[in-house]
């Protein structure tokens, strides 16, 4: 009867609403909504333009699904990246995150998920098939599947190499092993187990 | 300059303006911008809505402060409520905390803070005169300062109680002690001395 008389329809709506963020649920979505409405309502205005500014201009680029404000992203664009070296990502994203490593000069290309039967998301659901086509179009010498070793991520790198068997095109992944500054003592048996037999000579580590 | 290349004026603009929400720092901010543009965009446009709708029409109470839609919040309004007690809290979102109990039956008044001199918060900041003129028209007879027992709410008590000194109001507050489920070897000194030192016979606390 108390609760009843202290719902506000609109910030009731807010909370819900704020609960499409990931990692948001109930309790910090109402920390949320009621922080932006009592004490950040400028930077909550600023947060709802931006949000509709980048919902209504934000798009996926035309060739390899990354955010993009134009038809072709910056780095499908850029004509000082290499062509023959595709790197496959799951999430638009990833591609910062490797970027940042400063190890790759080639194009990029976005999944826009993983293969995960349960939650139904199929070949159909992912751009699986535009990617193939492109390996099979001819430019593309090696295939670089920066995917994350779960199983989600093993089954679409199964997929990919089943598709693309009978082509020319060298598919690679990126090592397993043990993070840089990680304890031995946390990691979990089949990490270790990978780095193990994936062991290689001190001097090629250096 | 690959990552200036992938710098996207929107959605760069969408990840600092996510970052007025509370706990979300660069990470989460990028992973939530990066969420509602490549799967989530009908839930971002209706947060984009929710919010301007909830900026625009939920204000605060002007009795109590709480967040409203109306000039009088349901709680003030509520003829079935006492009026001569009156539950100081520092956010308008503790007064559900508090409703969720069940054991108050008064009326609530929203400090909108507490004193933070550090963060340049002092009495003007809060609603702290408006507080005191109501405590001194008469009508209430206990006020009960649910604020938490930190620093800044230990200052704010002070500042209360001195400023009520010559009036006959009762003020209280809540208890001090171990939370229920509470493991006793992680309370820290403080907690248990307090604790200690408010012992209550075992019939009382039944």
């Amino acid at each position: 009867m108390m609760t009843n008389a202290l719902k506000l329809g609109l910030l009731e709506e807010l909370i819900q609403a704020l609960r499409c963020l990931p990692g948001v649920g109930p309790k910090s979505a109402s920390r949320m909504a009621y922080h932006l409405l009592q004490s950040k309502r400028e930077q909550g205005a600023t947060l709802a333009k931006a949000l509709e500014n980048a919902l209504r201009n934000v798009k996926h680029c035309n060739l390899c699904h990354t955010l993009t404000e134009r038809e072709l992203c910056a780095l499908c664009e850029s004509t000082k990246r290499r062509d023959d070296v595709l790197c496959v990502v799951a999430m638009a994203s990833d591609i910062q995150t490797i970027e940042m490593t400063g190890e790759f000069n080639g194009r990029y290309f976005v999944l826009k998920g993983l293969l995960s039967p349960l939650d139904g998301i199929g070949p159909n659901e992912l751009a699986l098939d535009k990617l193939i086509a492109r390996a099979k179009e001819g430019t593309i010498k090696e295939i670089i599947l920066a995917l994350s070793p779960t199983s989600e991520g093993d089954a679409t790198v199964h997929y990919i190499s089943h598709a693309l068997n009978d082509s020319l095109v060298v598919i690679t992944r990126l090592a397993y092993g043990i993070p840089i500054g990680g304890e031995l003592e946390y990691m979990d048996r089949n990490t270790v187990g990978r780095a193990f037999r994936a062991r290689a000579s001190i001097n090629e580590l250096v």
